[in-house]
């Protein structure tokens, strides 16, 4: 049985994933680690009616001791086994108002969305390698893309915008250092979904898609998807036009 | 007359570029602005030779109190005229022999090549909005295209791809905050250079072609070249093969 470990579960997009993982029938799935810095009223809930399948983790992915000891913590609950699936789903990201000429928050944005991904995924590679699946999948963006930056222009999200572009070079660099071991580092854009910090009542996706198509990309993408950039598969959504179809394809950096 | 103000002129391709424009024959060229965190002995013999054409303006790109001390001075001596050509050269990034599993830096490369920019740049605007070129321009990389990554997976900079990355996603969050005011905001990519951050013998090419390329690019890119990223143009490498090609194409992201 395959343990999956996703960040950022408090609410959204990743909270809607460990409820997919808990609710699922599928014999495959395991243990769920449920991350995040503190555990809200949703995710408490998840927890207690999983009888013991979600573990909540305490974690801040930008504090190394925190991470370390999230690390522990899992470690324990895995006994011998390996952890098969990361999720880096943690991530910031608001609308700035004053756009470039008053943007403050570049290091912020970039610490949270980049080097806390970063930490997590060095802190928790050991487990990762005693892993079976040994896949790991950043949560990109549309808004990360340099070749489709002109059609996001009217967003007010630049340092968001920066993180997410270098999160990509991120997956790259991790894709290529481990892809001699056998793991798949992906990056993963789950298009527009009406989560908290996503496109509300415009978006196309809602949270159980955004998360069901996270989950399916990381458990069947396999080498060929290693160090790219995929758009999710909804099904009904695979021939929609421009940037509302879901068909798993490789995005534009 | 115009004036030009080049970050990170200590050495390398900064310094470079300030001797270029300093021996200029052309009439166009006025007051040189040469930022640095500290001069050294060739940046201040520069000084001293250039009766007063270059001026050495103290600067650590990434701290605001210094930078608007350098706003200050530059303004002084600027009078009534603005500031039109910003070239953000400073930056840094070095062999991480430990790799990605390894790497501690990625936020301190971010802070001083993508917010370092981000800073100078913001608070120059005041006096790039008074100048008449309204140009600026950023030294990216082609460590920092993603598409390219592959090509490159050899050289153990991932911080430093990382961060060139994210600076091309800054380029264009620029180019599109300004262009409205008539501003051209590009990244150049100097190739392979035989400065001290880069290639060393195997580079293409000397400090002095480098430097050349990237004042040409600023100089004459018009808007067609706005939230662009272009190699350089140096004679004699217009008709080379592959990356070794300078002729001032686009680069891909």
């Amino acid at each position: 049985m395959a343990s999956y470990l996703v960040t950022g579960t408090s609410r959204g997009l990743g909270l809607a994933m460990v409820a997919h993982l808990a609710n699922s029938s599928e014999s495959d799935v395991g243990v769920i680690f449920a991350a995040a810095r503190s555990q809200t009223p949703d995710l408490q809930s998840l927890v207690k009616k999983s009888s013991g399948r979600v573990v909540y983790i305490d974690m801040d992915t930008t504090n190394q001791v925190n991470v370390d000891n999230a690390v522990n913590a899992v470690e324990k609950r895995l006994g011998d086994q390996g952890l098969d699936y990361l999720i880096n789903n943690a991530g910031v990201g608001g609308f700035a108002p004053g756009w470039t000429e008053n943007l403050t928050d570049l290091n912020e944005e970039f610490n949270v969305n980049v080097s806390g991904t970063h930490i997590v995924t060095t802190l928790f590679l050991p487990l990762l390698r005693k892993g079976q699946a040994k896949k790991i999948m950043n949560i990109g963006s549309t808004m990360g893309s340099l070749a489709l930056a002109e059609m996001f222009s009217i967003f007010p999200l630049p340092a968001y915008k920066v993180s997410k572009a270098a999160l990509n070079a991120l997956t790259i660099q991790w894709a290529q250092a481990l892809s001699g071991e056998g793991f798949v580092v992906t990056s993963i854009n789950p298009g527009t979904v009406k989560s908290a910090m996503g496109g509300g009542k415009v978006a196309d996706l809602t949270l159980e898609q955004g998360a069901t198509g996270i989950l399916e990309a990381i458990v069947k993408g396999g080498p060929e998807k290693n160090g790219k950039f995929s758009m999710i598969t909804v099904p009904g959504w695979e021939n929609a036009a421009g940037l509302h179809r879901y068909d798993g394809s490789f995005m534009q950096w």
